[in-house]
């Protein structure tokens, strides 16, 4: 019986879009086990502390049995060597991600040949999402509310109190 | 009667480069309207407080009898339809440009499907100009005579004194 | 009273799909007449002789009041100054149409500089969508229902007898 | 117990390349079962004909128990469902790679929801080689034993007769 | 004493355009001798044949000392070696451009390491300018005059009888 | 006798890597001499000052008689023309990088006609080589050894202590 098929799918999720969700519905169908895993980058401001990251994640992955959601530290190859992962998964939306994203596959390869980074496209819908974009809009007062699953959208709102998210448009 | 068409042309303009001043002249031909409008951000430190970029713009586009200065705070779609505006105008001068480009235009797009995002190529001679570029060459101590109007030119000799622009090259 | 604004929209059409009915849709809220123009290029080989497609185009748009549909030979340029158009409409719908229509609405402006080249961004579901694709997916049997209007797909199966499209998915 | 995972890597083989054979040896990994698929592509006139291209295939994986060789006729996605796959394989090595196959991605997606396309980039020292390219230099009496495995090398020899590759550089 | 710097400036020249002539005298600056090298690609169907593309050259380049004009078939790395030139030039003006440079380069770089690629980018008024646009638009009747050498536009001219180029608008 | 051949490599440098050496190879090999020049960027918060790059710098470029490593402040065209350098010398790695350094390239131009900016392409196992990367990976705990020259891997490694390189693996 060959060792099960373990991906990770990291990222800064601050906070997680509509666009992530999607590509953690399709990835999860492809290998045994897909981690979630949130990266701690200290050097970053994030709206979201880490915690609160994980937690919006563990509440729109609940019905996917085989996913699970993870925080880490230091080198990606490293954490996924050590959560025996031999995929990374990676979604790109468009050109400008292209170039970093074979920029970093190509580097983690060098470092350890055994780990295959893999990528899907995101869908048509959520090709122009982005976490920033939407903590940009949410923060002028926009209605991020299709952009974010509501768990997520609730959230924002309580974390942009002053200068709250509208919202829905009916 | 049609309603009359209202474009804006949004952006930071700190400060406007004869690129921007090309496609205000441009821009002009082709709706009722237009309203170039300053975005107050409050994030980034600017080199021109906001009302000074407007004092120049208003300058250089004193002669377009259909074309008026504006700022605006907030989400741009929301400013557009404050303004009875259809049409978001904006200039495309590089690959990189076109992608954010594109993206905030589906964004707004998303969230105003009534208004429209119209896009202008950039003259080839002003294919290479950025207001940032403009900013970083005069501070060096770079002619940039060529790059912007003469008021702008003043103004951003006067801007860096201690470090003055050099004066245009005979 | 200021001359109307008349816009060319020029392409192949062979045969339109709803990409292209998309930005007739928004181009001509845009303008005061918009003219879809069918290019006769003598040296490709088309599916739909240029009649053909001109009848589906008249068909296609027959709800929008200043639409019209025309055909033409020769350089894009001297076609819109006789129609007394200043502006050329085209769609963008990734980088690589980006380059080549910039090139060509650079040399347009350099052939005739009162004459205007605006683009709109495809429509996140049309993106993807060409007629070349089309005809590629319909030829190998596939179904093509929901990348053209129903009365191009019927005309699409009459011209596809022996190798027709599949009836589309229900 | 979940059905395997099978994935299709389709092309044109025209001949196999180095970049070709990574990626077998790549994809090989991550799915049960990976069907190596030649396009019969009647339009374009190949340098080998299908069964000479699904023979050196054949040769070239012969050393991997889960890849298997075959061709196809009609639309991939079709042909895919056929053969219960539930995955697309795909390399890219460019950004003009990248843009056609995410229209590809795109419409495949459209007409088969079930099925998706992963992607992995090509290895830094294939990221230049192409079929079109090998047959190119090979044509030109240039020597590419370095660009396919030995035995397409022997095959693109005998195909090019009176104007033969070079024998390998020492 | 150091051999001299050869350079290759190699190309299909059909018809040489403005922008050929300026990398030319640029490049030229650079070098101790540069050939002007046009390709016999025997699979194109060219408008002008190698001769007269190999005199259009001469006539253009009379003024610099230290360019001349040759025709070469084969592999451009083993001419280059022949003519013990050392570094190949190329003139890139677009991201499409760039990327099917990048692959030549690489590929001649694989073949012999001891030929360098040089690019230098197209002047801003030459970005837009290809020999094939030149031909398009003479085709069908255009003003060509301020893209190519008044006696390349001669010989379009002469070449394009019956269909005739544009005489210079005044 | 013509004046000699004079180039500016310009780069931030922190640190060196192994393609930045790559390039300093190849082009001195293309030119009298070359200067390898040390932006003193007053704005960015570097790893390494000034003095220990250039330290870095006439380390590894210690065998090519040709090469001196200098630093400047102010406008690169200005330094250049201060040093009677015609040329700048750049690497280009990815589309990314060309946007940029086709936009400094022209400003650059238009500053200085005189003074050319020549590109080569980083060779393919550097490709996705940046100093950016290197830095991130090493303060992550990576192992560096195979991106930089062995002197700045110490000096890398001295510069990290209490979150050290790890060594080379072996």
């Amino acid at each position: 019986m060959p060792a099960p098929l373990i991906a990770i799918y990291p990222g800064s999720f601050d906070p997680p879009t509509n666009g992530h969700l999607d590509l953690i519905a399709r990835g999860s169908q492809l290998v045994d086990q897909l981690i979630v895993a949130v990266l701690e980058n200290t050097q970053k401001q994030p709206l979201f502390p880490v915690p609160e990251r994980v937690d919006m994640l563990k509440h729109v992955i609940a019905s996917y049995p085989n996913v699970e959601v993870d925080c880490f530290q230091g080198l990606l190859v490293d954490y996924a060597a050590q959560r025996n992962a031999r995929v990374i998964l990676r979604g790109i939306r468009a050109i400008s991600d292209y170039e970093t994203e074979l920029q970093m596959a190509m580097l983690n390869r060098r470092m350890r040949p055994d780990i295959e980074t893999i990528f899907l496209m995101a869908s048509e819908q959520h090709s122009f999402l982005s976490s920033r974009m939407v903590k940009e809009i949410a923060t002028l007062g926009g209605d991020v509310s299709s952009f974010v699953p509501e768990f997520v959208w609730k959230s924002l709102h309580g974390k942009l109190v002053g200068n709250p998210c509208k919202p829905p448009r009916k």
